[in-house]
């Protein structure tokens, strides 16, 4: 994975140190060097067809991203699914997709008391019947879906203590899923590893420049775009949205002012034809992160096919589509380089465990490193307990 | 449809006016009363399983947007994709749909001449033998596209010129792939159409005093997020971002001053664990617009199903899940009230024709009155020429 910015930046090596301090505190920094064997053998004992989450937020969205990924060019044969919201027809909709005897059900709760996640939970229990061999409980350890699992007799894993939700991929959270569907989860930890190793030895520090050109420049660029030229990459502008939009969209620790960065997932060149204008001519409040896809490998070609009253796109035939999304992609950079933005392109080697794995473990980094310059706490959502109150109130009301 | 709003401004009978005299110029205002004939005859006479969209942007996002809402309910026998990558990995995915003799193409391109839309033709020419039978045009008249398709012999629906690709989701656009798929779209052009009589006879006053806050508060708030409480308008608001943005993000006419407004597309519940935290406790730099669905005509229920040591939740038990998104939804309506939040919500009666086509027109009146204060054109894209110039360089050269 490489990483070309276009803006300049001094360079901090305090900040590797920073960051060592707090990974003796902050569990996401070691994720990479855990032990998968039980998660590995698990998976391998069970013969399914199709792996159902339950969760929502944190506790979907990092796996939906990766399956997403990898999904589009291996076409696994076992699907992974993904319960996360109460809205009834998609619920519906995903109940109907399922085969009662060659699925298993993941409650993924951090807290287990999820109001979403437990609700369908309860539902599909009826038309289920959960026992040992179909639902597997991923929580918190003593949560009180943990004390439900036991009295089930359901296999449990646990989300580490210092592992927030949207940080929590790279635990069971994640793991376990993309396990069940085939993904080299070890490939994906190397990918992470090798970004981690990187950072630490002092190799990466683009990271570093670009978090401290995000907090000086936080009054003019509030927004942060990230523009991935593919379309597997929709499942992880998602993620990153949740990642940096709740972890930094804080009061802060000292001051108890309201601050944040605002994060845009795109997807090229579809948006090229939506959001680029706004980027173009609208105010200069963004900074543009562009993720390309260096090989897709992939031979799809655009054929000699002479149009007639169409010739002057002939200059399309011959092109592969690879090449073709990538030129457009160098074309938005080069557009985007002469509005002066502040501008940077990640370039994933392919769509392989490797290439998600390090990218995830970037943008937590990343995400880390801006969240200690601004004096935020990173770990925490203060600002979603009073709508779950407020709910709590209203159901108990019924 | 109704829409409370929770801010107060004063309202100014002359933006009817102004709408009125801009309506005889801008195209998008009368689609409403429009005759379908045409196009009903067309898609009555077509017996197919899968209809395929070539297109990208406005040429597919509208088409899109209304498909997957009334789908979600409906599970039309017949289905409608949409080419609008030029993502290899992402075309070749959709190839793998599609069955030969029972699919019809439609290739949609305003300009007739998208690089994107264009080179998938060619690519599809090669698999499908294009002919009357099985590809029909969509294009401005006496575009090359158009010109092509009459050495073809092809069905030719034009667009017409005063309506811009973002603003056409109520010409053939939207109307032939919908109505291929089994939508009425009399009823979604009567949604359109009670929701424009509404505004000119001055009962729909909502929509001005937005468009007055929006532009008077410009400065504190420059980004306008969409909450929609329901999966099935995911596609809406992709259509959202691509009008607000594209529409809205552009130089003064007057000043050449780069302005813009930030479009943000949030699904409840599932953005209330990722970007709600953001919203609540960031930047005080955020409208938002809450979208919930009165009616999901569905009686999914969390059933009497008590939980050992999940007691705490059994306040869930015996609600509809509907009635619980919804409740989900005005919770967090009152929590985003607690912190002083330009807020306002809109109640659609159902998943329906009419009620995704008030949305619509709603929205395209919206955009309109925004842009005349801004003194911005709406309807170009000035911004994107760069991009597609630097392309077409890097292609003539490979």
């Amino acid at each position: 994975m490489t990483n070309d910015l276009f803006f300049d930046e001094f360079i901090a090596k305090d900040f590797i140190r920073q960051a060592s301090i707090q990974s003796h505190r902050i569990g996401f920094y070691n994720l990479p060097d855990q032990d998968t064997t039980r998660i590995l053998d698990f998976a391998k004992s069970k013969d399914v067809e199709l792996i159902a989450v339950i969760g929502i937020g944190g506790s979907s969205l990092g796996a939906e991203a990766i399956y997403n990924f990898l999904n589009s060019k291996n076409h696994y044969a076992r699907k992974l699914i993904f319960f996360d919201s109460t809205d009834p027809i998609s619920i519906q909709n995903k109940i109907n997709l399922i085969k009662k005897d060659r699925t298993i059900f993941l409650i993924i709760s951090k807290s287990g008391t999820t109001v979403e996640s437990i609700s369908i939970l309860k539902y599909l229990d009826q038309l289920f019947n959960f026992n040992r061999e179909n639902l597997i409980v991923i929580t918190d350890k003593n949560s009180p879906l943990e004390k439900f699992g036991e009295t089930r007799n359901l296999e449990i894993f646990h989300i580490p203590d210092n592992v927030g939700g949207r940080y929590s991929v790279l635990t069971a959270v994640g793991l376990l899923p993309l396990a069940l569907v085939g993904v080299n989860i070890n490939s994906l930890l190397q990918g992470a590893k090798n970004l981690k190793n990187s950072f630490f030895s002092g190799n990466y520090d683009q990271i570093i420049q670009k978090a401290i050109y995000y907090v000086k420049y936080y009054n003019i660029y509030s927004l942060n775009c990230l523009f991935s030229y593919s379309e597997s990459l929709r499942g992880f502008n998602s993620w990153y949205v949740q990642l940096w939009g709740e972890s930094l969209g804080k009061r802060q620790l000292s001051s108890a002012l309201k601050i944040g960065f605002t994060p845009i997932g795109l997807i090229g060149p579809t948006d090229q034809h939506s959001f680029l204008q706004l980027i173009m001519e609208g105010r200069t409040d963004k900074t543009v992160t562009v993720i390309k896809i260096k090989d897709f490998e992939n031979n799809l070609t655009v054929p000699e096919n002479r149009f007639k009253n169409l010739e002057s796109l002939d200059m399309l035939n011959n092109i592969k589509f690879a090449d073709l999304i990538n030129m457009q992609c160098d074309s938005t950079i080069k557009a985007l380089e002469s509005v002066n933005l502040p501008l940077d392109v990640i370039e994933l080697e392919s769509i392989s465990e490797e290439s998600i794995g390090g990218l995830i473990y970037y943008y937590e980094l990343l995400t880390a490193l801006v969240a200690m310059q601004l004096n935020i706490n990173a770990y925490d959502q203060p600002g979603v307990e009073l709508g779950k109150k407020i709910l709590k109130n209203k159901m108990s009301k019924n």
